[in-house]
């Protein structure tokens, strides 16, 4: 066939999905054709939708199709709390499992100067400001990693010379984690946090 | 939030895909938007298409967005052998794998009456033509299964008082198959089925 049937376009097009190869793309296909068209009409009018609406909260820089998001413009949270993640994910995962009521400020990444992610690039300026307005505590909840301590520190550095009180999520034996699995780093950690029981 | 966000919709709608729970169409909602929007939207308009235009083939019941199939409007194609399939995606399974230059037929399922599928749900009225219009060779390529093998059996019977010849693929150990792990039944084929070397 010269031209290319528009389930073959649909296949070709489901690649783009993480994870998914040839034989995936063609299985989701046939299942959305042969049992889910309604769900699959659907899911396409919603993803234009978002993929072209959706946009950077202009306070937080997390992802919704405000000019401000839902967090942000709420009232009722507690402003004096300002807890700095690195992608808007991590926003949904602690809203999902904490009772965190205090607002956020998403980097977008870690420093890494040989990448090109400078202060500029992760809203650093933008933190900065938000430190100046005066908040009561500054949480970070960046990554262990290298790159996130580095980032962590730079941004604590920041918030004390604001006489900004800086705490950081527990490090430790994650719920459920059987100890022989468990990293040798994180074990050190969790025997250095340790507390009275 | 009273209103559902977009990034919350956008989840909830990724759900119709096959084996996609609440996380992995987290995962999936948080790579377009941060990774690649040119494709979610790409795959958005594709998918739209898809799903309003692809029907079935006039002579063949396979998914295609035209009155009839490439394959059946392919003029080079053996008009003589006919291959009976349960599901499009077989026809493009056979497409990909096989050397076979003739005809399809898709019943889109296999008889089973309990559930309400006979001999119309699977279009055998029209197979019924095709055999009336004289074919050389019918292919039975229907899955071994109990209701494939019934269906395979009738399909068999209407073929041979047209005087048609009929043919199934053959069952036997799968290519790179260990012994050990082929199931009994495939085994017994095996050795029914089995050849001079």
């Amino acid at each position: 066939m010269a031209e290319r049937s528009l389930l073959n376009q649909l296949t070709g097009a489901l690649r783009c999905l993480p994870g998914v190869g040839p034989k995936s793309a063609q299985r989701i296909a046939f299942h959305l054709l042969e049992r889910d068209r309604e769900g699959g009409l659907r899911l396409a009018h919603v993803m234009a939708d978002a993929m072209t609406r959706i946009g950077r909260c202009r306070r937080c820089r997390t992802l919704t199709e405000h000019e401000v998001c839902a967090i942000c413009a709420n009232a009722q949270r507690d402003a004096s709390l300002l807890c700095v993640v690195e992608q808007p994910s991590q926003v949904v995962a602690i809203e999902q499992a904490a009772d965190y009521r205090g607002l956020y400020f998403v980097l977008g990444g870690r420093l890494s100067p040989l990448d090109g992610i400078g202060p500029d690039e992760l809203g650093l300026g933008q933190l900065e400001d938000r430190l100046e307005e005066g908040i009561g505590e500054l949480i970070l909840a960046v990554s262990p990693t290298v790159e996130g301590t580095v980032t962590g520190q730079f941004i604590a550095d920041r918030a004390l010379s604001h006489g900004v009180r800086v705490t950081r999520i527990a490090q430790g034996v994650p719920l459920g984690g059987e100890l022989e699995s468990v990293d040798g780093g994180t074990l050190a950690l969790a025997f250095a946090g340790r507390r009275d029981f």
